[in-house]
């Protein structure tokens, strides 16, 4: 029985855009990334996804509105709803959301698709 | 589309083992509760449980050994293991697991059973 320490897992990589896999249960997953600069725009069909952030701060754009999120911030996106978060700093967040979730959800174009490994 | 402030969520409520709903997402839900003292020893058949520490400190003890967790780090509980936390000072944790779940699982006669609550 093994516990997972946060900060140790975001010392082990540096890239961005690069979910990386720290827990499962029931199905989903919990991953960590670390956001700097623009994603790109995207939905996921039939996955709602809970980004919650860790250090820094990022802003969550939609289509008709945004919201800045900061440390010990949440939010849930709800499936087939078109977002894009946006960091000017690096901020590294913790995501919850079923397994398999491809990052760029229906942006099939993205150079920013990364499969999510297990750290 | 509303962000969630963990912190303002816990001035909420000064309940102990009473778990809070946060967020819904994917059938699972995102709770809140203070742990202190010692919980009942209990295990859930179908569902595995993620424990998150917010804030202060706690022992999740199993039948064979335990683990102590801090702020910043996490343990997912399998589902059919019996566990217990403990907290010698107040502890804030965020939970995720399936909605529904009875925090007491199997210890149907416990009195620290509660039905979580949506703040």
């Amino acid at each position: 029985m093994q516990k997972v320490n946060i900060a140790e897992k975001l010392s082990r990589f540096s890239e961005h855009w690069s979910p990386k896999i720290i827990a499962e249960l029931n199905g989903q997953e919990v991953r960590l990334a670390k956001f700097k600069g623009a994603f790109d725009w995207h939905s996921h069909a039939n996955e709602d996804e809970m980004f919650l952030v860790v250090s820094g701060s990022f802003v969550m754009e939609f289509r008709d509105t945004s919201v800045e999120l900061t440390e010990g911030e949440m939010i849930v996106v709800p499936r087939g709803v078109e977002h894009r978060p946006v960091a000017e700093e690096e901020c590294s967040v913790m995501l919850f959301e079923p397994a398999g979730v491809v990052n760029t959800g229906d942006a099939t174009d993205s150079e920013l698709t990364n499969p999510a490994e297990r750290i």
